[in-house]
C-alpha cells in the first residue's frame, strides 16, 4: 500500500500503513531501535480494548473463554494444561473468576491473582481479572489492582458481587455498585487497565427494571469501562433486543454474549439458582426426560449453543462470543469446531512461546537450553525489570533466580509417581536401563511392562516435530549411552512458513545451526574430546559437570546465535543463542531435575535411587553447536567418531 | 583449544582462552550482550600498550608512521587521503607532532589536535598526539590532555620540547623535563592515556653525559611512560648498543628505533640541524657526490633505511620500526615493501571502516545511505554519547548532526574546481548531459572532452569492486536517467573469506539484500509506483523529493537489515540497514549535494546551472530493497518494468 504525506511547510513526515500514525518527529514509544520482534500482530498497541477495535474493523469474529480457579492444587496444575491446551485454539483472551471466599488475591496457588498471573506470564494469554467490591475498603481493592499491575496483568472485569446475607446497605462512600469500581479504577490507576463491565440481557435480578439497569450500564460505560460482557442468556433474541436498547441509549463499546453451553443437569440447575434466571420452556421440554443421560445433555448443549451462536454471528452486531467453560473443555471445544472460530494457527511469531507479561513483549532472545522448559526461564527470569535488547541488559551477568521451580504448581509433572515409575521403570538395574528408558521416549516404543515413554524429567511433552527429523540418529546415540534431552537440526534458509520449521512472518527465511545437548559418562567425554580437536572451529562445545569441571572451546563469553530469521521490511532476528553464562545455570537446573523427579521416586538408598545418583554425580552435561550451517550437519558424525574411538583397540603405550 | 577450570568449591568459573581472563560472576566490562561485532582483533583490550604486547608476545614486526600538521587547509586535505592511503598497509599506530606555534591545540583544521582527531575518528587510525610541556602552563596542558580525551585520543608522546630563546632556566614547580609532564599525566589522567616517551641513541644534544641521559629515560618509564620511540639515527649499532644500554639499568618497556630514510639532501640538512646530529661518514661520502640528483638520494635513502631496518628487524631485540615519513608515502612505502611489512590485509572487521574513536568501538550498524561518505556520517553522528545498541539508542529520534558537511575540510573533494568541470562538464545542455556524467563514471570511459569521471558528488572514490559487479545494469539504467549513487548486489552465504564481499572472522557466511539507490524524474517515478505493485511485498521502497513528498511502503518505521553474518561462536552481526528515519536525514544531505558540489561550479542563473537546479527541484530520490535474497535479484527487472511502462502507448482514456 502507498501513502502520501505531502507537506507545505518543507519538513517532512513519514508515513505509516498503521491508521494510529506514528511521526518521527520527537520521542517514540519503541524504546531500542533493536527491537525487531516479528510478531504476527505486528500493531503498535497491545491493549485488548485495541485489538478488538481492530478485528471488529476487520470483521474477523473471536471467541473468549472463562473460567474460574481451582480448589486443589492438583486441580491448579490441570487447569494450566488446559490453558495451554485451549490456547492452541486462538482466544481473544480468557478471563478468571473471582472468589472473594477463597482468598482471590493471595499467593496460593488456588487464588484468582495467580491463575490469571500463570495464564499471563506462563502461558501467554491475554487474561482479564474479575474484581469484585461488595464489602471492601478501598485500600483493600487498590492493593488488589497494584498486585495485578505488578504481576503483568492489564484487565479487569469490574463487578459488584454478592454481598454477604441479605441485610446489604448502601454504605457511604464505599463501593454500592460496580460503577463505583470503575471510577476508582479510573482515577487509581488512569488508564492502565483496559476494563470489562456486565451486561443482564434480561435484566439484572436486582434492578427495579430493565430500563434502570439499562442506565446502570450506561453509568458504568461512562465511567470508563472498555467493554461490556453478558450474563448468559438462551435465546438469541434476548441479546439481541438487549444490545439495540444499549446502543439506542448510547452504549456504544464492543458488547459480548456470554455464551453458556448445556453440559449437564445439575451443573444447569445450579448456575440457574445462582443467576436467578428463568430456563425457557423449549429447552426444559427437551432436557428433563434426558436428565440422567450426560452425553445426550451435552450433545443437545453443543448444539443449542451452536445455533444461537449461529444466529448471533450471522446478525452482524456481534463480532464475537465468550463462553462460560465451567472449567471444561470438550463441549466448548466442539462449538467453537462447529462455528469455524478455534483456529490453530500453526504460525508462530517467535520459535517460542511468547509471554503476556507487557515487559516481555520486547522480549526477543532465548538461550536453547530451556526450550522444553519455557515455564522454568519465564520464573527465573520474572526480576528482570526490562528486557532493552530484548532480553537481559547484560549476558555476562544475567541474574537468575533461585532453583527451585520444581516445587511450583505449573512446573509440576502431570504425572502421578506411579505414571512416572511405569514409564522410567519400577526397578533400575544398571545404568543400561537408564539408556533405555531415553530411547523409548524417542522412539515411542513401550516399554518391557508395556508403558510408553510420554515425558522425561526434561520434557514434559512428547518429542517435537522437528526433533522427529532426527529420530533415527536420536535413538542409536541414546541406546550407547548418549541421554539427548535437546537437539535441533540445522536449516539453510527456509520460508518462514514452513508448517514445521516456520516462524515470524511469512516472506521470510529461517536459519538454524544444528544443536544437541546430552548427558554421558566421563569415559565418553574423554573420547569425545579427542575426538572434537578434529571439528575446531567448526564445531562449538560446552562441557561440564554437576561440580563445575567445564570444559569449552568457546574464544570468549559472547553467546552463539542458533536460530535466527530475515524477513522482508526488518531487522534480522535471533531468537535463539547458545549462551555461555545461561549455561551454567542450566547445568544446575539439569542436573537437579536427575534428583528431584527421577532419584526421588524410589526409596532412600536403593539400588534404582543409587543407580540416577551415580549418573547425576559422574555424568557430563555436554553441548555442541555445528556452525556450518550450510553444510550437513556433522554432530552426528562427531558421536559417530566417539564411539569409534571408544571401540578402537587401547594405542600400545610406550614406557 | 581446550581450557579446564576445577573448583573445588563446586561453584563454577567460565573460562576463556584469553590468558587476561574474565570470570563470568559480578559485573563485566561488556555492557551490552547485542554488541557481537566480529572485530578481526578479537582481544578484549584495544589499548596501545596491550596491543603492542601481543605483537611481541606472537613475533609479528609491525611498523609505525610520524606526520607533522599541514600549514594549510589543502594540505590538510591531502594529508587525510595520505592517512587513508597509508592505513591502508597496516600501520600499528600513526603520531602526529605537535607544533607550538601552530596553535597546536585548537580547533583549526591544520592543527595537531584536529589532525590527531581526523587520523583517530575518521580514517579509523590508532594515533598518538604530541605534547610539548615546556614554557607551558599545568592549567593549559591539562585542558589540551582533557580536550584530546574528548576527541577520542588515547595515546599522549610526551616531550619537553624546544625552549623559546636561549635563556631557558628551570622554573620551580613548572615543566623542566618530559619527566614532569608523564607525571603530570598520570596524575591528572591516572591510566587513561597510554603515554609514549623519547629515548636518544646517541644521547640528547643537551645531555651532560650519554649515562646520564638513559638515567633521564629510565625516570620518565618510572613516571609512567608505556614505551619509547628513540629520535632517528643512522647506523643499526647505534641503536642495538642503545637499547643494550637501557635493558641493562632496568628499562623494560619497547624501544621502539625512529627510522628517517634519506629522502633529499636539503631534508636530511635541515633535520640534522635541528637534531644536532652528526651524519656519519660513509653516508655523506654517498650523498655528496648525488646532492642534486633527487631520485639518487632517495632510491639510496630507501636502500639504506632497509638495510639498516633488516639489521634491527633480525636482532631479535626489535618489535618494530617507526618511521619519519615528512608526510611523504613513497619512500616509506618502499622501505615498507621491501620489508615485507606492508600487508594490505583484504579482511575488513565491518563492511564498512571502524572508527578508532573508543566510544565508538561497539558501534556496529549503520544506514546503508552514508556507505560512499563514511566521514560524512562519522561526523553528523559525532555527538552520540553511546553506542547501546551498537548505534544510536533509539532509531525513531536519531539526532544527526547539522547538515554542513561539505564544508569540512576532510570532506572536501579531493578534485580542484577545474578538474571537477573537465569531468561534470563545462557546460551541461540538458538533463540527459547530467545522464552522461553519470554513465560515464559507471563505465570509467572518458567523456568527450577526454576526461575520465572519477568521482560523483556522492561518490569521492571510483567504483567499489563489489559494484563492478552490477556494471552492466548500472550503465544501461543510468542512459536513460535512472541516476544510481549507491547499489549492492544480493548475496546468499558467500564465505566470510571473499575477497570482495566477505568481511567479519574466517568461517563465517555473509549476506546481502539487493539494494538500489538513484535520482530519477517524477515522470520515471510514477511509472515506478504503477511497476511495484506487482512486487508487493517482495520489493520495500522509499521515494522522496527534496521537499518531503514521501512515499513508501515500509509498514512501519523499522530499519531492514540488508547485509548481515553468521560466525562461529557469535550472535548474528547486521552491520548495514536501510532505515526509513535515516533515510530522511541523509535525503537533504544527498539533494543538496547537487547544489554545493555541483550546481556551484558553475555561473548564477547559467544554463548549466539551472539544469543542476531543476534536477534538485523536481527529481526524486528512491531506494529500492529486494527481500528475496536467495532468489535473483529483482530490481533490475522493476527498472526494465519501469521503462516498458514508460514507454508503452498511452492507454486511450474514456471520457
Amino acid at each position: 500500500m502507498v501513502n502520501q504525506v505531502q507537506q507545505g511547510d518543507g519538513s517532512w513526515q513519514l508515513c505509516k500503513a498503521d491508521p494510529s500514525g506514528s511521526s518521527s518527529s520527537g520521542a517514540s514509544s519503541r524504546e531500542s531501535s533493536r527491537c525487531s520482534t516479528p510478531v504476527l500482530d505486528s500493531d503498535g498497541s497491545h491493549r485488548l480494548r485495541d485489538k478488538m477495535r481492530r478485528r471488529i474493523e476487520s470483521g474477523d469474529h473471536w471467541f473468549s473463554l472463562e473460567f474460574f480457579p481451582p480448589r486443589t492444587a492438583s486441580g491448579a496444575v490441570n487447569l494450566i494444561s488446559r490453558f495451554d491446551r485451549m490456547g492452541a485454539g486462538g482466544p481473544m483472551f480468557i478471563d478468571i473468576t473471582w472468589h472473594p471466599a477463597g482468598d482471590p488475591g493471595s499467593d496460593k496457588e488456588t487464588s484468582s491473582m495467580m491463575i490469571a498471573s500463570t495464564a499471563v506470564n506462563y502461558c501467554g494469554l491475554e487474561s482479564i481479572l474479575h474484581l469484585t467490591c461488595c464489602n471492601q475498603t478501598k485500600e483493600k481493592i487498590t492493593g488488589y489492582l497494584a498486585k495485578a499491575k505488578r504481576l503483568g496483568l492489564k484487565n479487569i472485569m469490574a463487578l459488584r458481587g454478592d454481598p454477604v446475607g441479605s441485610d446489604w446497605e448502601e454504605e457511604e462512600g464505599g463501593f454500592n455498585y460496580a460503577v463505583d469500581l470503575v471510577k476508582h479504577i479510573r482515577s487509581e490507576f488512569e488508564e492502565y487497565f483496559d476494563i470489562c463491565v456486565a451486561g443482564y440481557p434480561t435484566g439484572h435480578p436486582e434492578a427495579e427494571s430493565y430500563q434502570n439497569d439499562l442506565q446502570h450500564l450506561k453509568e458504568k460505560v461512562e465511567a470508563g469501562a472498555d467493554f461490556v460482557i453478558t450474563q448468559l442468556f438462551f435465546r438469541a433474541e434476548s441479546f439481541l433486543k438487549f444490545l439495540d436498547d444499549c446502543r439506542a441509549i448510547g452504549i456504544t463499546c464492543p458488547i459480548l454474549p456470554g455464551i453458556f453451553p448445556i453440559q449437564g443437569y445439575q451443573s444447569l440447575r445450579q448456575l440457574v439458582k445462582l443467576s436467578k434466571l428463568e430456563v425457557p420452556e423449549e429447552i426444559t421440554k427437551v432436557i428433563e426426560p434426558i436428565k440422567d443421560n450426560d452425553a445426550a445433555i451435552r450433545n443437545y448443549g453443543i448444539q443449542q449453543a451452536v445455533e444461537m451462536c449461529r444466529v448471533l454471528l450471522d446478525s452482524g452486531k456481534v463480532p464475537g462470543v465468550h463462553f462460560y467453560t465451567l472449567n471444561r473443555e470438550v463441549a466448548t471445544m466442539e462449538v467453537l469446531r462447529q462455528l469455524g472460530l478455534w483456529v490453530e494457527d500453526p504460525r508462530r511469531p517467535l520459535p517460542w512461546a511468547v509471554s503476556a507479561h507487557p515487559k516481555r513483549k520486547v522480549e526477543d532472545v532465548r538461550p536453547i537450553f530451556w526450550a522444553s522448559r519455557p515455564k522454568s526461564y519465564i520464573y527465573r527470569t520474572q526480576d528482570w525489570d526490562d528486557f532493552p535488547n530484548g532480553r537481559w541488559g547484560n549476558s555476562s551477568s544475567p541474574a537468575f533466580g533461585e532453583l527451585n521451580d520444581y516445587y511450583l504448581f505449573y512446573l509440576k509433572s502431570k504425572s502421578s509417581k506411579d505414571a512416572l515409575l511405569q514409564m522410567w521403570g519400577e526397578e533400575l538395574k544398571n545404568e543400561k536401563s537408564v539408556f533405555e528408558v531415553f530411547t523409548n521416549y524417542i522412539t515411542g516404543q513401550a516399554n518391557p511392562s508395556g508403558h510408553k515413554v510420554m515425558c522425561l524429567p526434561w520434557n514434559d511433552e512428547p518429542l517435537a516435530p522437528e526433533t522427529n527429523l532426527l529420530q533415527d540418529e536420536l535413538e542409536r546415540v541414546n541406546k550407547r549411552g548418549v541421554l539427548t534431552i535437546n537437539s535441533q537440526p540445522s536449516i539453510n534458509g527456509k520460508p518462514s512458513t514452513d508448517p514445521i520449521v516456520g516462524w515470524g512472518p511469512a516472506g521470510g527465511y529461517v536459519f538454524q545451526k544444528a544443536y544437541l545437548e546430552f548427558f554421558t559418562s566421563s569415559e565418553n567425554v574423554t573420547a569425545l574430546l579427542k575426538v572434537l580437536k578434529k571439528y575446531e572451529p567448526r564445531v562449538n562445545y560446552h562441557i561440564v559437570n554437576v561440580h563445575g569441571h567445564n570444559l569449552t572451546n568457546a574464544a570468549d563469553m559472547q553467546p552463539n546465535a542458533v536460530t535466527w530469521g530475515i524477513f522482508p521490511g526488518r531487522e534480522i532476528v535471533q531468537p535463539t543463542v547458545v549462551d555461555p553464562v545461561s549455561f551454567m545455570f542450566w547445568k544446575d537446573e539439569a542436573f537437579a531435575l536427575w534428583i528431584e523427579q527421577w532419584a526421588k521416586l524410589y526409596e532412600d538408598e536403593s539400588p534404582s535411587r543409587m543407580i540416577i545418583k551415580y549418573i547425576h554425580d559422574n555424568y557430563f552435561l555436554v553441548n555442541l553447536v555445528d556452525n556450518d550451517f550450510p553444510l550437513e550437519n556433522c554432530l552426528w558424525q562427531v558421536i559417530e567418531d566417539m564411539f569409534e574411538t571408544l571401540d578402537a583397540p587401547p594405542e600400545p603405550t610406550e614406557e
